[in-house]
C-alpha cells in the first residue's frame, strides 16, 4: 500500500529509533531533560527566536499560542482555510474564549496587508477588539503553497503598526523554506511565534514546537502545564526530533516527487491537477471524492477527502521514486 | 437637537409613564410579577411562540439564545455583519465558547440557502460540527434592510434538514413586518426563537424578549439568571413595555420620515443615500464620518458614524415631520 | 398572605411609583440618563467610592466583579455558604473561568484573617494563585448577620498584603450598618468594590449597585455591556432607587419586627431560634422543613426553607407589627 | 545525588529502552498505531474497563475525565487537597467551567459516603447541580494513603444513587493495589473512569491512561484532539509504556524503601514521621521546609517541600536498598 494521506504517518528511521534507545533524560516538568532542552535551544537556534518549547502536538503549540497572546473576548484573524480556524475543533473558542474573524486570502492563502487592516477591530464598549493575527505556512489547505517571508513580513508589518502580535502555524515551515530556498528564520522574523512540526515531513515520531521570545515561551510553558502537555522523561521522543530537525535539508525530495506525481496525473482524463508547490498535491476529479479514493485503495494508494470532489496526496519520506511511479499508475486506472 | 443616532433614544410616552406608576407588580425571580408574565404571554401571543421571557436587553437577550441552543464548541453561522457578532463584545466565545462562521450576505443582508448549505460543518474528530444559524431582521449593518419571511424560511429550512436551529435576532423586527405588511408571527413561524426589542422602535425604556417554545424559554430563565438578568418587580418596565408593544401599528410613520430624510438628502452634493427600506437612512459623504459628524452636531443634528465614510440616521416617534425638514436643511448646509 | 419569604417581594412604594412616572431619562447606553447617573452618584457619596454603576441584580454586580478583579485560571476565596459561590449557578466557574476555595466561617460567617492567610495559594508552575477575596455582609446564609467593619478590615487587610483584592457582597449591606449603627461607608473602605441591592431591605423594583474606584468601574461598565446589563431609559427604575437608597434609615424597624418575630418564636414548642441580628430569622423545627412551610401556608404564613430542617422569615416594609403579630400565632399552631 | 523528589524522575530501564528502539508504530490520530492500540488494551485488561486511552500526562486524562462527565456550570466534589483541585491550575473552571465543592476528607483523605450526600447539590433555578465526584487512590497529599476499594466503593454508591457519576484519580493505582493486596480492577469496579500513570512508579518516560465504557472513552478521545493529546507514532512511547505496566508487581519494593526510610528518620531529633502506606514518606521538622532541604541537598538528598514544614521523599526504582540507607545518615546529619 503506497500510503499517500498525509506525511503525518511517516516511520522513524533506523537512527531516530537508535537515538530514542539512546536518549539521555530527565524530569522535563522540572526541566531537566537534557535532550528536549538541546532540542529546544537548536530549534530556537534555526527559527532565530530567544527560546522554543516541545509540546505534543501541533494543535497544542497553535492553541497555546493563541491563549497566551490574547485576552478572553478579543478577536483573532486568520484565513478562513487555517488549520487553526477549521480542523482544531474550535479550541480559539474553547481555551482562549476568542472570536474569529476570518479573512479570504484566495487559492494560495497569502493574507495582504490590506485584508488585515480591514479586518482589524478596535477595542470600544461594543467591539472586542482585535487581539492576534495568525497565520499559516505552507497553506495546507490550499495545497501547500509555500508563502515567500515577505509576504508574512508585510502582513505581519500592518498588524504590528496596529499592535497586534503575529503568531505562524508553520506546521509545515521547512517545506516552505525548502520550497523557496530561504532560511526557516526568514520566514520568522517578521512574527512574534511560531509553531512547527517534527513529525509531518521531518518524520519524528511525535512532537511539535513553540518557538518566541523567552517571556513568551515562559508563559506557554504554564499554560503547556494547563493542556495538561506536560510530560516526563520527553528526551525519548525529543531525540529522534534532533534527527528530524536535520532531515529539513532533505524535503526537496518530497517535492521533486509530488511534482512528478502531479506531472503524472496531469494528463489523465477526468483528472485536474495543478502543479504543486511543496509536498502536497490537491487532485480534482470529475467523481465524488470518496468512492474515487476507495477506487484507489483497491489499487494500493492511500489519499484523503479535501472537498467534494478534491483528494490530496502527500508526499513524505516513506514513499520513493518507485512508489510514485507506481501511484501514477494505479491513480491513472482509478480515473 | 434632533437626535437620529438610535431609535435606542427614544423617552417614554406619557401613557408609558402612567402605565409605569400604576403597574401591578410581584417577585419576577418567582415568576410571581403578573404585569411581565402577561407582556410575556402578549408577546408570545403576537410572535406566534408558545412562549416569551423579559430580558433587559436585546444583547441578553441574543447571547441566551446562542447558549441554549449549542453546545461548546460548536459553531455558529450568521451573517459577517450581523449585530450578535459584530456589536456583542464576542459574547458568542465568551458565553457559548462557540466559533462563528460568518457569511458574507452583500448589500441587504439576506443570507442564502447555498450560503447555509456551504457554511455548514458536519461534526469529526476533527471539526466542530455547527450548532446554530443566527439571522437577523431588519439587518441594522445593510440599513434597515426588511427580509421577507419567505427569506428567513429558505435559510431556515436548509439549516433544519441539517438539524440546525435557527435564532432570528429580530431587534427591528416590527419594523420588517410594518415595511413588508407582513405579520410578525409570520418572520417567527420558520425559526425555532426570535429575539425582539421594546426600546428601540417601539419605544419601551428598558427591555427585550426572547420567544420560543416553551422547554426552550424554561432553560433561557435560567440561564437569564446565569447572567444576572433575573430581576425583581420587572412589571414597573414591563408595563411600559405593553404600550410598546401596542406601538409596533406605528412604525409606518418611522419608515416614511426616513423615506423623505433619504429623498430629501439624495440631490445634496457630496452626498450619496440610498432609498432606505425601513428607518434607517446610511449616508455615504466624501468626508471622513467623524467630522462630518461634528459638523451636523454644530447646526443641531445627530448621527452615528457607521464606516469611514457613512453616516447612520435613525428616525424614531421622538422626531417629527418638522424634525426631518430642519435635518434635511442642516445636513445640506453641512454637505 | 403574609409574605416572609424574602425582602425582595417588597411593592414599591407610592412614592417610587411617582418617581419612576416623573423620571428624566436618556440612554444609558451612551451614558446619557441624568436620573441614573444622579442615582449613581448618591451611591457612590454614600458608600464613600469614587464611582459606581446600576446592574440590574445582585448577582449581575457580584459576577461582573469577580470578572474585572480577576485572571481567568485564579482562585477565589469566600465563604463556603456565601451568596456569590452557593446561589450563583456557577458563575464564578462560567464568567470568570475562576476555581474556588471556600472558607469554612462558622455560625457567623466571618472569615477570619487566619482563614485567609490559609486559604491564600501562590501563582507557580502547577497552582493557580488567588485572585480574588470576596465577602458577604450581610450574611444570608448565616441567619442575616451583621459583621462589624473591622472584622471586614482585618481579612481585607491579609488580602491586600498579599496583592489580592477584595469584593464585598454588600447585598444588604445597608442591613448590616443600621444593626450596628455604623456608616456603609466604614464597611466598604477596607474593601476594594462593594455590590449593593436597591430590591431587598431598600424597596426598590429592580436594581442594584456595583461600587469601587473608577477604573475599575469603567472596567465593569464593558464587562455589563458583555453580560447584556446595558439598559436604555433606565431613569425609570433609578428613579425609585433613588428613594429606596434613602430608605436605608429605616431598617431599624424591621431588625426591630424580626426581633419580635423571633422572640414569638422562641417559647413554641418543637421550634429552636436565635435572636436575629438583622432582618432575618432562622427557625430550626423538628419536622422537615418543606412540610411545615406547607402547613403555614395554609395559615396565611410563607417562608423559604433554608436546610432540611430550617427555615427562613424575613421581614420587610410591606410586613407591619400587626403582620407580626399574626405570623407568630399563625406559626405557632402549625408547631 | 539521592533523587527522592518524586517517582516521576525515574529513567526508563534497558528493557524499555529497547522497546522504544523496536516498537511497530502507525499514526495514532488515525488509530493505526498497533503498540498503543495493544498497551490500550492491556490496560483495559488490567483495570477491567472495556476501553483506554493513552494520554501525555495525568493531568491531561483527569481534565479530560471532568470534561466528558460533567457539563458546564454543575459542580464537582472532590477532596480538598486532591490533586485535580489543588495541582492542575484550576483546569476544572477553565477547560470544564465547573464549580469545586472540596470536601475536608481529613489526615487520610478518604471521602466519606456522608460527605457525598452532603456535599451533594441538586439542580434549580439558582443552584448548579453536581455533575462529577473525583476521588484519588493513593492520596498524594495525604502521604501516598492507600485506600480500600470497599471505602471508594461506598462513596461511589452513593454519587451513583444521586446519578452522579465517579472519577477515579488512580496516577498511583497500582501502588494502592499493592499496598493492600489487591487486584487494580477492584479498585477501578465502582468507579466510571480512572486515570492511572505509567510515568510514575511504574517507570515510563512519558504517559498515562484514561479507561472506562467505551462510549466514554470515545468522547474523550475528541476531547483529547481538543487539547493538543493526538500524537502520531506514539508506539514509541508506548512500548515503554506496556513495560511500565508489567513494572505494577515490584510496587512492594519501593513500599518496602520507603518503610525503612521513615523508620530510620523515626528517631532522629527534630523529625516527626509517620510509617507511611506506599512509597511516599512526610516527614514533619522542627525547621522550615526550604531551608531544611537546601541543607539536604547538600548532602547528596533531594526532597520536595509540601507544607511550612513538611518535606515529602518518594522512594521508586532508580532508588535502592544502599540509597536509603545513605539517605537516612545524611536526612540525620541534617536534622
Amino acid at each position: 500500500m503506497i500510503d499517500l494521506r498525509s506525511d503525518t504517518v511517516t516511520r522513524p528511521s533506523d537512527a531516530m529509533r537508535e537515538a530514542a534507545s539512546d536518549a539521555e533524560v530527565g524530569d522535563d516538568v522540572y526541566g531537566e531533560d537534557p535532550t528536549v532542552n538541546d532540542l529546544q535551544e537548536r530549534a530556537a537556534d534555526v527559527l532565530g527566536t530567544e527560546a522554543a518549547l516541545f509540546v505534543p502536538s501541533g494543535t497544542m503549540g497553535n492553541q497555546i499560542a493563541a491563549r497566551v497572546h490574547t485576552e478572553r473576548g478579543q478577536e483573532l484573524l486568520c484565513e478562513r482555510e487555517s488549520h487553526i480556524y477549521k480542523w482544531e475543533l474550535a479550541g480559539l473558542a474553547q481555551h482562549s474564549e476568542v472570536q474569529t474573524r476570518p479573512i479570504d486570502a484566495g487559492d494560495r492563502g497569502v493574507v495582504d496587508p490590506e485584508q488585515v487592516q480591514e479586518g482589524y477591530v478596535d477595542a470600544t464598549s461594543h467591539r472586542p477588539g482585535t487581539g492576534l493575527l495568525a497565520l499559516e505556512n505552507t497553506h495546507n489547505s490550499k495545497g501547500g503553497t509555500a508563502i515567500a517571508p515577505e509576504r508574512i513580513a508585510a502582513a505581519a508589518e500592518v498588524a504590528h503598526d496596529l499592535g497586534v502580535p503575529v503568531h505562524l502555524d508553520g506546521a509545515r515551515l521547512f517545506n516552505a523554506a525548502a520550497a523557496l530556498d530561504r532560511s526557516a528564520a526568514e520566514f520568522v522574523e517578521p512574527v512574534d511565534t511560531v509553531m512547527c512540526c517534527l513529525s509531518k515531513g521531518l518524520g519524528a515520531p511525535v512532537g511539535s514546537l513553540l518557538a518566541g521570545p523567552k517571556s513568551t515561551i515562559e508563559a506557554a510553558r504554564r499554560t503547556r502545564k494547563l493542556m495538561g502537555g506536560g510530560m516526563r522523561q520527553v528526551g525519548i521522543v525529543a531525540a529522534p526530533g534532533r534527527h528530524a530537525l536535520a532531515n529539513r535539508h532533505r524535503l526537496d525530495e518530497d517535492h521533486r516527487r509530488a511534482a512528478r506525481l502531479a506531472d503524472g496525473l496531469a494528463d489523465v482524463a477526468g483528472l485536474s491537477v495543478e502543479p504543486p508547490e511543496t509536498n502536497i498535491v490537491l487532485v480534482e476529479t470529475d467523481r465524488p471524492a470518496e468512492g474515487f479514493l476507495d477506487d484507489c485503495e483497491s489499487e494500493g494508494v492511500l489519499g484523503v477527502p479535501f472537498d467534494d470532489h478534491v483528494v490530496r496526496f502527500c508526499t513524505h519520506w516513506d514513499v520513493d521514486d518507485d512508489d510514485i511511479g507506481r501511484a501514477i499508475e494505479a491513480v491513472g486506472r482509478v480515473a
